[in-house]
């Protein structure tokens, strides 16, 4: 089948490969890009044939805002607008507003997949109407991964792709995907420290690699750990200093939204904050207060010891 | 080679039918089995040539101590012990002069892999000296998993095995993967009840499911939620109570004793000790504190509001 | 000065109460109570002479809503509205704008005090410009605790009453007055709980007690721990259930806004969460995880022990 | 009455201050002070008739276990030592049993109070038997707070001295006591960080001190915070580096071994040990794990972003 692509950054220009790969065409345009094989969203639009597909895979936020609304206003009843981007799944539920006033259907996708996703395929989530997600099925399948099977060596049906609901599920799944994400690599991370904290331990890499087979905690994650400190034995050429990308955010705020206790998603979330703080103000008055009751006059604190029996 | 194994229960009896499977000799003492070998722990030193390599596999604690210090007493300089046991590290530490005053050698095995490692293999974290490892590589090479290769397909030398240090560091490792354990449980659970909690994902065991493939977070773990959910798509028949079985805390102890951050994994430990709790005393007082300052009379709190503009 | 309130339950009852002894005349409106002066909204403003202040004391959210809007239709540039409800911050830009626009001030006001609030006083924490606040300030003199001085004795001026900033910057503040008070009421209920925990202490309401005075951890809310203990040594008659009512979310998804640290508010907040579950879903993954791995049948899972050297 | 008085530091001197102003004879004894009114212990207890009692006020660990080791040869039956210092409360088993078999008495006592405590008088937490208690009562009553009364200005009997339980039941509630402190200061700094955070609180420590009087979370902390943003309103010349000494460790390894949840204090604990390391290999590894799944090349992570729609 036909297929618009909106963004061919690193992540749009490898699903365009692969779904060629598959045998589709893709018509793909960007601002930007070299790559691109319109000028124009209205060359996009125009070099498609009803009923269109266009996935849209730019920054989430006003990019994605402003494409989707654009689109609105160049497609036909019938034609879908795919969001394979990470946006947020209430701005889902607004697009979606502003498509179906127009008879356009909207589908959001979360994608998972990085820069393996090309020769792995992308795990899918997708939120839609029946109809309007059967309109995308084709891509959906050159783009998930190609033969399904459990770590046991077991077939999975459904591995890879899920329509999870209305829309908005699509991207609510891959942001609950991201929180959980979050904090097991925060678990490996703690374990890891652990580990490297203590003399006992002569060969902390190796305990890490002996981990990925046989173990209960064996993971695509832990594979990758294992990849960093084969690079890096001590990560000495690395800075403990972790950007998030809204994802996390908005699982723990969706957690408080729905009264579900989150604390290792929340911690986890918490401590990338912290790692991107100079200092920390909350140990600022920590340490305010321990000079106040200890009696010590405020100055550098690192030099002075004003724990008391009291 | 020759091993002797003390203890035959679930995991020992699994692990002699898949070391003989190798080609070894296993004689088996367990003071109930009917699979014993031997009836006796004498018996089974008398079962064996010298230099013996002796297997522990009883409950740690109590049982693991009096074993390995009745075998000591039994066993020949030269003869080596493996404590493959659930034990603290600190118990290997004592275990170790016991036998060192005597000659004998003492290794300590981490080991991972339950009720599949009969078939898969074990994972096996292990401490000693070079020597005394080198009696025992043999069973370890028998025990571990055969074909050690990551999720991308490459081979992983020392996936599976791993000589990690001096006696203690086999259990410390293990006990740092448990504690890791129970970090990864606690966040797929907590994603978990975040899609269930909401209307909008109208198939939760659709989207744990479509994880498995091609996404950052795919593990075993996750392959085993998927397992659990398609016996029990909501898990209405299971109760929310987890026991733990001392690696949790003794990581976080460790994480104290070597100051480092642990938060996701204290985290999960405590959230196991909730879900045994009957009601929590913590709460009761929260509960408490919430009616003296809003004025209500201490009852039912359930029933009421107590919470104020103020 | 001349002061319309509207709302006269519990808290506004009692702040008219304490509003008039300072010798202030109040018109007070409710749609239910008998203690109202006034019959409609409209009758309030027309029982006041021009600049008018009115304060409103409802529920946050819709009825503050509401409220203010229809006041603000009936009164003249130059009148205040003071909203001294719970609401969350961002309602007040709102209402800013709404009154802006019709030459009306608005002052957001944050009132801790509770039942005790009467004869101690209300601390008040106050939004908005310079001449709006000048407008209401005999008010918040009357309701404002009396002779402010430390723990200590020494005087402190501010005590008890702060303009913050400018609209919202009060209810900001009080939202985060309540976050710290989850997090304090958290950690005595921690301490009680372990306290009671050990057969050691004999006398948990003594230490209790004896805490009050002298220490680093007297505060208020400890002597209102003393109390409940004083009614229910043992806390037998309150179940560990805690309700929330806005702040302590609001906090946390504030502090996510601004990228701060936040564990032991959220701690707390989630423990609010779990001590009104049933049963944790959370934990149910968990409890299924670890029978998947332990390789036993998915039953009643607390007769079970499916732990492993595994 | 008479006290032989060991260790004359900031607390101990201060100490000896207030008993003596209370009326009773102290003699006290240091290893280097110039403040020491004899120069061996053997001369201090020459100087005391029997039934003597001896306060040991000297760093926990080595210091008091060989203290009390000493003082135990020295003394005679029906004599008290009392430790006053921070020990662990399993230390004061030890000594008791070592105190016991000589007919020597033993009381922990935990005191609260800082360099104030000489002049507000200082908490007492203690453990021993009911005989051994009241040979020391006198000095307790000198050494406590003098008019307990609570911040409502009720009398509070109990305030300020508790006999907890046995031997160890002193340093217990201490300990707990800390644990408690660790979290409400964690609690107080993270309020503290988010109204920093936000440019709509104009007047962050004026809203502090707002705090201070009416409120529910008015403490003596509180106070203490007030005092330090007076001396540094923006805590510009104060480092967010905090030291912990022991008490808050032991209170998390005390809720580990009893199954006490206990997710603020342990937070506030690591948050302590985060504040002093230079960089963290939990979040080097979590950004190693960043770059391997958004394949980026590992370097100065600061400088780029590697999160994905992925």
């Amino acid at each position: 089948m036909q297929l618009g692509l909106v963004g061919l950054g690193k992540m749009g220009g490898n699903m365009a490969e692969r779904i060629r790969r598959a045998g589709h065409e893709v018509v793909g345009y960007d601002r930007h890009s070299e790559k691109r094989d319109v000028t124009s969203l209205e060359d996009l639009i125009g070099a498609l044939q009803a009923p269109r597909v266009v996935w849209v895979m730019v920054p989430s936020g006003d990019a994605t805002r402003s494409t989707v609304e654009k689109l609105a206003g160049l497609l036909e009843p019938g034609d879908v607008i795919v969001d394979g981007g990470n946006s947020k799944y209430t701005d889902d539920q607004i697009h979606d507003v502003l498509c179906r006033e127009k008879g356009i259907g909207y589908v959001d996708a979360g994608v998972s997949g990085g820069v393996w996703g090309l020769e792995n395929g992308y795990a899918l989530m997708v939120g839609g109407t029946k109809d309007d997600v059967a309109k995308v099925q084709p891509i959906f399948d050159a783009l998930r991964p190609p033969e399904p099977e459990d770590a046991s060596g077991q077939a999975m049906p459904g591995a890879g792709f899920v329509h999870a609901g209305p829309v908005g599920a699509g991207h609510f799944s891959k942001m609950v995907h991201n929180g959980i994400e979050y904090a097991l690599m925060q678990a490996y991370g703690e374990g890891y420290e652990l580990l490297a904290a203590v003399d006992l331990i002569e060969d902390v890499p190796g305990v890490i690699r002996s981990w990925t087979q046989g173990t209960v905690i064996r993971s695509w994650l832990l594979d990758l750990l294992v990849r960093a400190l084969d690079e890096d034995p001590a990560l000495d050429r690395i800075r403990g200093y972790a950007e998030d990308s809204g994802e996390g955010r908005w699982t723990v705020e969706q957690a408080i939204e729905n009264s579900v206790p989150m604390p290792t998603i929340a911690a986890s979330l918490f401590a990338r904050f912290s790692s991107r703080q100079e200092d920390s103000p909350t140990m600022k008055a920590v340490a305010a207060l321990r000079n106040q009751f200890g009696g010590h006059a405020v100055q550098a604190v690192r030099d002075q010891e004003v724990e008391r029996p009291a």
